[in-house]
């Protein structure tokens, strides 16, 4: 998994930093192509980085969550993406659905944060790479509703990619209506952002 | 985690062969006490084996999925698990509820096995351990559902053990009535897979 940094100009402080996590490991995952999309089309202040994990496995780097090994301090893996959602204004996900479900390695990663609090509060949009994938939408925002993190409804879109693989180069450059409907996303994640900071 | 196989009298074959799954990791989970407990009420003819995985940590001990990863052959963890479901003639999962949903792993060892078909007509019932999980039980079902799998409703119990720590010993001598609804719920199960093989 690549990490996509899009800095704003040389030296700024960049007004908003987005963690884009994937739910898929495949390397030709579309839903991972539409954040790195995402990354790429975000505007000047806004910094996109795609959650790589300890190992470069995204989600899959976090071990099977239990309770039991939840101590002080951390495990590494845990630490490094605890770490990334408390230095991140606001969440993207994209998953895909399996089995009527979220995928299990993207659930486990959010076991690992239900008691650390991470997402409490936290502005989340979720991005869908397929319009079918209703039942893990549903359960997705069933979980981030009860871990108390924020839902950005209006920034929760769909730009269905599915049938052959495209890298976010295809996506933005060949779909205007695509890039337009991730740009709109990402300024309702701004405009909820910036309520939050000058609150 | 520790394998339980109550064996049929000595060089008769057992006539099922339950594989019992834990969605939960820790130590002291009432999930696996449940499975235990079912391991000790089973009938004679009826073996329980509580799924222990490659390397003891059960559901844990699958690799996060990958379909990169879903070669010929299979890793040596998703074969493990793979083939524990094809030697069995029903499953019997229990698991906690994290956030509203299924335990990420679990739902982890589950995607590995959507493709595969090791589910598809195999008996399942489903125990737990809370009255409370009602969004993990209905997930589950679902999840169950579309891979094919065969829900046993009448098999499908709530044997309440929150709130403390309890091993099987406890459950089953302490709690004249949770042992029946074990026994009952081992039964229906057995139904069930006496119908399939002789059909």
């Amino acid at each position: 998994m690549t990490t996509v940094i899009i800095e704003a100009s040389e030296g700024d402080e960049p007004i908003m930093r987005v963690l884009a996590i994937s739910g898929s490991l495949r390397a030709a995952s579309t839903n991972s192509a539409l954040l790195r999309a995402a990354a790429v089309a975000a505007p000047e202040d806004v910094t996109v980085t795609i959650f790589a994990g300890s190992d470069g496995r995204g989600v899959g780097s976090l071990p099977p969550f239990n309770p039991d090994e939840d101590g002080d301090p951390a495990l590494p893996a845990v630490k490094d993406f605890r770490d990334a959602l408390t230095a991140a204004d606001a969440v993207v996900i994209a998953c895909p659905e399996y089995a009527h479900g979220v995928p299990g390695a993207l659930k486990n990663a959010l076991d690992w944060v239900v008691a650390s609090g991470e997402m409490v509060d936290k502005p989340v949009a979720l991005l869908h790479a397929s319009s079918r994938s209703t039942y893990a939408r549903e359960a997705l925002t069933e979980i981030l509703t009860v871990i108390s993190a924020r839902l950005i409804e209006e920034a929760s879109v769909t730009v269905p990619l599915t049938g052959k693989t495209l890298d976010e180069a295809e996506v933005i450059l060949e779909r205007p209506e695509s890039l337009a409907v991730l740009r709109s996303a990402l300024a309702a994640i701004e405009a909820v952002v910036a309520v939050s900071t000058t609150q």
